[in-house]
């Protein structure tokens, strides 16, 4: 039995392992840190984790250090504030699991400057870091003490293509990634495209050309293809949900194949992932199929007479897309059950 | 370890039920029943509910007729079809829950006549049928054979209303419940008011005066208030959502109470319910923060000088409404945990 | 042909003047102002309101100041502010139309101290300041210079009540109103009950027996009944769409009628309104059928063995609820056709 | 003063026609028609076209022949049925516009065979059929007595692109088009994915490679460019929203340019369309801005280093991208001022 400790608590992706490692089988204790609201609870921020009946009452909110004591740390704040809580948690020897992006460019401090506008304070901590995507970084996540838990973009669309790109059915080239998100994907701070009367009953490019996790995705892909793919182009756009990612990815062939050949490719290389399904004939991935749960879905079509694959990913950006595999990065670094906490239910509808 | 059988398992309720016995620890077999779609695969209409990697497929769906020879038989198909199963499980001694309106008025025949349209076919069966309110009737349940397991409406307003009716606080006449649903409340069928064009944007009352959930109402506030209680006036509007709840109900004060006692009465009274959950103040009950759990929020309000009392009961109304429910009954009549299957994790926002 | 000036024009409300007058017929010109944003286009923040082809774009936003010069005012910033704007108006003998609280009540200063928190600084303004709801106060709007714009709930609520009170159908005592309100209706500033994840997918009570048109409401009902009406219960909901107010209103009846006398009895009353719609048998008031337009829906419903009257009024909070109903008023104020640039279309599904 | 016959008055498609016609200033009187409710009243289906007040209803539903003696006949059916009554309408020398795919492939009976699996009954009508989109046919518009109403989706698309194509800045193989589109898309009949409760909260691609709008598609863009295009990929989604399209166009640029000159040629090259936008730097196109407008608006994006142009179109479906663009045509062949009865407000927020 371990204990965790969540940096950033009340926000959407600390709330969010809140809710999830509450049902994990191997976590007894919670330390829950927040820089802005020590203690205060919880559950007046979220009255969906009160407890009832004769039910406990989740711990008050404590400062960050104190959560890096724990066996586990979660750091879930805004990008460019981990490095401290990670030389902590390090010094203690804890396993420290960052859903922001400091973690996630490895020794690459030029792509993070560029695009997070920060040098590294601390760049020995970063060679160490594992990026935590377990389906292409499984065998170095075990062990590690140090995870840079993916993007959710990244996530849903590098998965989308991998099959494509390892097996040398996708070009390497010009690839087009269309995205689209829910609300809780820009976090719980306010803004006004995050309205309800803005949002609502309307879909919004943003960032094009400019998204943040662009450089990301086109690391990704390259780790994955086992050799540089060039940056795909990404358009991210807002859509009137609250969870969820689609994310439809264009490819065009090296060779040719039915649509029957692509699917079944994706299939086998996936068959011993245990959250990821690929669809069959007939269904395209959508949210709507992987709501609260921690799959990423994939369909694979053809289009254009043949020529161009698309491969679509579509998961919950909450769970799949960040505290979900954050818990399946813990489940692999310690050496537990890699679903255990994640399998609770299937997805809701 | 048990089978459950479940006949309407392609409706919603049957499908939530589905996903939520699929984590049931006692659970370790279910029979899928359809009377439209023998012989299919759930997931080719509830894709959500694939199996991921190595995990198992459901069972493909059979006839009703196979479903009652389970251990415990869910019958979620719409009203006036249930008495048939409910004959063949009891011949067969076996646990039956129905989630229509069959089994919900006992031996009170003319009331279900009158507002349902249909004689009893059956009437030696509805005399041993136990309303399946756990906070209401739990003593009851416990070895009950055939159960009716509640509306949701009726659920979610007569908890809210139960403390103030038994302890005596509010007045037994002129209570109003104005309440929201949300879509999945009237099931899959299609029609042109669940069409996401039409109900996407609006709130819109219906039935007024003549909701079938009315007389139900009536009939468990006077076994809650242990005598004779007016038949409260009921509109229920349908509002933009898809799960949820939310019942406002209003009353006359017996005698002077100050918001706080009020508050401190309800929270007394339902202490050691672990699925009611009486908020404090400033807070008010909403279906956000009991999605996708069996969970009844309630919080009480005063207004016009004290003279009324306001107490709204939010819940999902898949899962306390309906399938979360009709398991919490299951759990209780054969002695299980009374939370079982029910809390694997803290309800989603 | 006149000008009109538009305080507060980057504000929900002041945003919806502009759409809308861009469109009357007897008005030539806008003066658009803003105390944060003197200078710049209002375009900006709604790229909706861009000219398109050959069109004119909008004036810059000037200070509050200019706006008083035009023929007519509208003041459309939060409560507390118009007095000073009001006063310069009346210094040049403008129309002025408040859309704020701050000219409601009249010379009821007590009132609006209690439930505003501020005293009156020119409590002589007040007295002249007619309510703007053209049904109730035609009359005294034709040649007022100085009108307080109803609130939104208030004249959705006191419409759907207004047949019965003023021809002694319904009890003047124990009335209560139910009311869901779309997100427009808090205005732009943001808070955390308008993030689209908080908001979405959930309907949630809010200031229980105690918001602001509360008094208002009960004024307005004694105003109509010609006499006293006991202040009405009134809880608001926020329910997940964009614009829309449906208020259902709860009243004993008076003396005993069928449904269908009672809904002639409204109908007849308000045959000759422009912008009140009375509907026939089987329809229930629905904002979703009122979108975008001036009309008020009205539907009218018997509970409990006819001792129980439901009207229901469903309005555009941004239009009746606010910009329209203050054009109207402009209308009738300066003699105009009462309709001009309020029919252009019929409402939009 | 002319009479417009509506045939298909009941689907979404001939409600807003009724709409919007009913505010047209040269437009005396209505004829509707419907196959299926004949003798009934459109306000039975659609309560927000009631009149208020003294106004006049609308005249109750007619069959189509007799629509088809107005001077103007809109068919708003599906596909596959206008033959019949765009020969009566020649017959009778009336303006015939269709919005549906029956006319909009002129004399290439192949193409449309092949994707709407039916052969033309006459082909002798398709000849002298226009292409209905103004800002390429408008010439041919003028005076055309048989007009094809393009589909939503191409008309999007196609706007996006026109520009690049047009003065060759765009590469006439590999486009990309990746669009959403909201509920009211798939007309008034029900499916189970236009149930709210599937449709919220979720996006959906749906028909990949497959849907029928790509050889329109393809077609207006070869017809635009003045010289083959290759037929672009099409990826359509279901978004969860009433109206709006937003079509995200990917190109490869032909000569290198920056973003701002890019942005300048489209807006240079739209500047006299009174229903084309070309938004300035920092604006992403989005059906938010164009709500229940005939505007389609359009923004330009550089990625991938400059080789990549993305141009995003955004209408609402209904109006630019169905009943808007049929009275625009109306408008242009009939010599009436084009933007007659569709420029009464700005597009609402």
């Amino acid at each position: 039995m371990i204990t965790c400790g969540i940096i950033g608590a009340s926000g959407y992706a600390g709330a969010e392992l809140v809710r999830l490692l509450s049902g994990h089988p191997e976590v007894k204790g919670l330390v829950l840190a927040s820089t802005s609201k020590p203690g205060e609870a919880l559950e007046a921020v979220y009255p969906n984790l009160l407890s009832g009946g004769q039910g406990q009452a989740l711990p008050l909110l404590v400062g960050p250090a104190e959560a890096c004591e724990a066996d586990v740390v979660f750091c879930a704040g805004p990008s460019g504030l981990a490095e401290e809580w990670a030389l902590l948690a390090r010094a203690g020897d804890r396993l420290f699991i960052d859903l922001s992006a400091d973690f996630r460019f490895g020794s690459d401090e030029a792509t993070y400057e560029a695009w997070y506008g920060k040098k590294y304070g601390q760049p020995g901590l970063h060679a160490g870091a594992v990026y935590g995507l377990p389906e292409l970084n499984r065998a170095r996540i075990a062990g590690a003490r140090l995870i840079g838990n993916p993007g959710c973009y990244p996530t849903a669309s590098s998965l989308a293509l991998f099959p494509g790109l390892r097996l040398g059915l996708a070009q390497r080239e010009g690839i087009i990634i269309d995205a689209a998100s829910g609300l809780t994907g820009a976090g719980r701070e306010l803004g006004r495209s995050s309205h309800y009367a803005e949002a609502a009953d309307s879909v919004t490019p943003y960032k094009l050309g400019s998204h943040r996790h662009t450089p990301e995705i086109g690391a990704v892909l390259s780790a994955m293809a086992g050799g540089e793919v060039e940056t795909p182009v990404f358009t991210p756009h807002l859509a009137p949900m609250g969870r969820g990612i689609v994310s439809t990815t264009y490819f065009r062939l090296a060779k040719a194949l039915t649509e029957a050949e692509l699917r079944e490719a994706w299939a086998s290389f996936y068959s011993a992932e245990p959250f990821v399904r690929v669809l069959g004939e007939g269904l395209a991935a959508t949210n709507r199929n992987v709501r609260l749960s921690n799959y990423c879905d994939i369909s694979v079509h053809l289009a254009h007479g043949g020529k161009v694959g698309i491969a679509v990913g579509a998961l919950d950006n909450m769970v799949k897309g960040a505290a979900g595999q954050a818990i399946q990065n813990m489940n692999i670094a310690l050496g537990l059950e890699e679903t255990a906490g994640l399998k609770a239910l299937p997805p809701a509808f």
